[in-house]
């Protein structure tokens, strides 16, 4: 038997990508009315701007809005306008904003996995606007102990387990990501239930799921998570 | 003998505010090529703007930047130039990349605490940020645990002292705020030490103190601190 079961946020339990996607299709929207966007490689732009700002920013909807200012600023060369500008922060606002809606099954999916272990919640991004979006799920009574976190990597999740006192070959963790919620977790000897989203942002495409590949499995559904545990030989 | 004592970081540990005030000056500096400052009410408009956004962007150096953008948009009717406002987005990665420059003495203060006391660093705003300036400051492994939170209220207390298995009349806060560190501690029934800083932003300076200002005491330098936590009688 498991002796904990970490579950992620965004993508797993509630839509989130979604908002992320709309934004850039809005964002696209208002930068496209300066430049020809194909020629101006907006979205590979964005990319590299948003990737070589998250050291600094972090990963959430500010550090997005921010970065897509600094994108915009720099490929109108600076002919973009202050009201287009300030629609950036807005769409900012309104993600920030949006009512929490949970993937369908999910709280079915959540509940049989409480009924037989302990879990925790273990997301990354933004602190205040994480709070807001457990408060509003009506899924935190389920979990134990929640974590926010500012980077899903192995050290991370080696400190949630030790103060858990629990062994990384005692714990699965379930999510959509391959590179924030499984490979770290493959890397400590721990297990992982792959949920996969129908929607993934590009910087967290990127896994290397290494030999480990016997310890996880990966289901289409969350009815099907439960089983996925059960289903592990340790 | 107290069971926990637990210190504030910014402008308690190391300086804070005095970059936040230079980036005001510098922002101010910036408008002021669009409007006559003291016609256009900057400093309380801004101030009213981040007030209404704290709510959505939590505390930290990313939500100022846009409450920045949002207020040099409407106090400029749109004429801010898209170089001006990412001298913005630039202005807010200085702040995040700022060395963490301790006050003079505190190192000091927390060993001859330490040596009596468990300790936990409880500190509020950006997760990312604030992780980034625990590392950076030297201090961690004084600390049995820290604590970045997003508001810190009573119910935020209460949750980190049951997690620490403490009560309130065991625990004793230190920290420049008493909006922030001190009341409500005191509400909680515990102790504060007030070690005021030179500077104090104008959101932190409004505290209710009510009638319990017996279990607080004020010390004016960081030297100051372990006798002044040695002298409560509980």
């Amino acid at each position: 038997m498991f002796e904990l079961v970490g579950f992620d946020a965004d993508d797993t339990l509630w839509r989130s990508q979604d908002y992320f996607d709309d934004a850039q299709a809005r964002f696209e929207a208002i930068v496209g009315h300066y430049v020809d966007l194909a020629d101006a490689q907006l979205h590979d732009r964005t990319l590299a701007t948003e990737r070589r700002n998250i050291r600094l920013f972090g990963y959430g909807v500010k550090g997005m809005v921010l970065s897509m200012i600094e994108t915009a600023v720099a490929i109108t060369d600076a002919r973009i306008s202050a009201s287009d500008i300030h629609r950036l922060v807005v769409l900012g606002k309104e993600i920030l904003q949006h009512p929490v809606e949970l993937v369908p099954g999910i709280r079915a999916a959540v509940e049989a996995v409480a009924e037989h272990h302990p879990l925790v919640l273990i997301t990354k991004g933004d602190l205040f606007h994480q709070e807001a979006k457990v408060r509003a799920s009506g899924l935190s009574e389920l979990f134990h102990r929640i974590e926010i976190v500012s980077e899903k990597d192995p050290p991370t999740y080696a400190r949630v387990l030790n103060e858990c006192g629990v062994a990384a070959s005692a714990f699965v963790m379930v999510g959509n990501s391959l590179r924030s919620d499984i490979a770290p977790v493959l890397t400590l000897g721990g297990y992982g239930v792959h949920v996969p989203y129908h929607l993934t942002w590009a910087l967290e495409a990127e896994a290397d799921l290494g030999e480990d590949v016997t310890r996880m499995c990966t289901v289409s559904e969350p009815v099907n998570i439960a089983a996925a545990i059960r289903g592990f030989v340790r």
